[in-house]
């Protein structure tokens, strides 16, 4: 590619990143060749995911650019711990509009940190001129055969997700001034918007219990729809099993919440199903990690159909998208 | 990621890109998961570039959307041949202002075919929308220890180039109105622009004999001294031996065509250095691929100092980076 012309590809990779994350040994060439060159365990298969964040889309162009930096990070590494896999290695892809010192410092920072956070490290990018857009590739590796993956849900699997829903949801109004939120409870939501935590220790422990697994990111409404389409399933969710932080149960009241844990996205929790013969090992297998996870449903025959409930009753819910970062 | 919201990045992906390039049977989770997994093989290393296209920077808004689908594959491939791999993978971040059908299905039709002449399969990606920007990352392999790198050029080393230089820079300021070329000639040099092929056989069967081998992107002048910088050397060129196409010497004075194949860009051409002990086997090596392949210069060890010569005098070049699409 032709070279930025403010400063050299070369030179803003080298200046900001040199080293970033964690040096691993099998990293074989990083950094400032054509490709990076990178050594997978033996028995172990490559998993990638890749995923763009674009100013005023999804990201106020105004952010906190170690927020940003973190969440880049975060969103791809949680792709990986919904497949069971570990991570190693990530690429960065950036457009900027001009490189302004102290922004990409404190954004490089915050990358390198979290990327070290997950033992990965930044083995190669590009950077070039343009609307800030910043995309990331995430390289992890997983045993042979064991990768999770949307399509093994069955028939009675029982449906659970980690930790809470619909945090990050309410975060994003807060920041957007459409909510209030009290002064008891504004960091912890603002904190799971802006500084994800991936499941990923999670994730690698389900291999052997899971029947199928994904992350959250757009909601559980519309996210565990590619789960079913996948698996050829349908679902049904009782609404009253939702976990709710206390921090949105505060918030707002019982049909906005539970909107927000539905439909609000950027959760970054993991999705997955279990067959009920495994169902009793979960428990012990997680229990170490401190983590939540909560039963909130069954996989149905009902291919393509998603049953809401409150307890026995039908709950009626009318899905919308929320257009995040649109005016 | 929050959605696409004009179509969901599932359906932009599964709509215009599904099984796109080669199925490879070593894709054992391609598009449609949250990640894809890749079963690399046994001995091999794996190779990974990324490059990004912005509009209005690396192509012009209008351009033919055939074209920009090719070239984005063929300049990746060109990173992996320049590193000796075998390109197997490739993941498509797309950032578009908006999904507009017949744009969309050229692009990825010429997408598609491109990869699959380099045996390549679309394994994921993501689809966002904003100012129009691709991200391609490949991922080839590569046998243990075998890799090409920027690293390995020693003093008296042969520098060498495939084919010529200058012939894409002439094309892009054909396509800027800035130059004019015969009715002859045009087509060969709009080709060279827009369609660039990645000298991929030729980086393979370098692995035996190259100490140090990259890309030619930038163009001839700044990219060697990327070569130089991590070889710690310096290197002496024989500008009356850079091998220039008749178009371009027909279309040009010679000042212009030696600037154009110095600092043009976009040759995507490989740069290799040869030990001496190993000139003789290159013919042999690289006669059943039919490209021609010019000895330009030797490695010195005046490390950093990258010196031109005319024959047996000095030539004094001033360089300019070209601003590629700018006003």
């Amino acid at each position: 590619m032709p070279a930025f012309s403010v400063m050299g590809e070369f030179e803003v990779i080298q200046r900001y990143f040199a080293n970033s994350g964690r040096a691993r040994k099998d990293t074989l060439i990083g950094v400032g060749d054509d490709g990076a060159v990178l050594q997978l365990r033996e028995g172990y298969d490559l998993v990638v995911t890749t995923d763009t964040m674009v100013a005023g889309t999804h990201f106020f162009p105004d952010v906190d650019p170690r927020a940003l930096g973190h969440k880049l990070v975060a969103v791809n590494i949680s792709d990986l711990a919904a497949m069971g896999a570990e991570p190693a290695w990530l690429s960065l892809a950036m457009t900027l509009p001009k490189v302004e010192d102290p922004w990409l410092a404190a954004f490089a920072d915050a990358f390198s940190e979290t990327a070290d956070y997950y033992d990965c490290q930044l083995v190669g990018g590009d950077t070039t001129r343009g609307p800030m857009t910043f995309t990331v590739v995430a390289k992890g590796q997983v045993p042979h055969g064991k990768m999770l993956t949307r399509r093994g849900a069955k028939v009675g699997d029982f449906i659970y997700v980690t930790g809470t829903l619909g945090d990050a949801g309410l975060g994003l109004r807060l920041c957007q001034g459409q909510v209030e939120v009290s002064k008891k409870h504004s960091a912890h939501i603002l904190q799971r918007f802006h500084y994800p935590t991936a499941r990923l220790a999670i994730g690698q422990a389900l291999r052997t219990v899971a029947s199928s697994a994904m992350d959250l990111s757009d909601g559980l409404y519309s996210d565990i729809q590619h789960l079913m389409h996948r698996s050829a399933v349908g679902a049904s969710l009782d609404i009253e099993r939702l976990p709710l932080s206390q921090a949105l149960k505060d918030s707002c009241d019982r049909s906005t919440a539970l909107a927000l844990a539905l439909s609000g996205g950027e959760d970054y929790e993991l999705l997955f199903t279990v067959p009920e013969s495994k169902k009793s090992m979960l428990d012990v297998l997680l229990s170490p990690y401190g983590v939540p996870v909560t039963c909130i449903g069954r996989i149905t025959g009902a291919a393509g159909k998603l049953e809401l409930r409150a307890g026995n009753e039908p709950f009626a819910y009318e899905h919308r998208g929320f257009e995040h970062f649109e005016k």
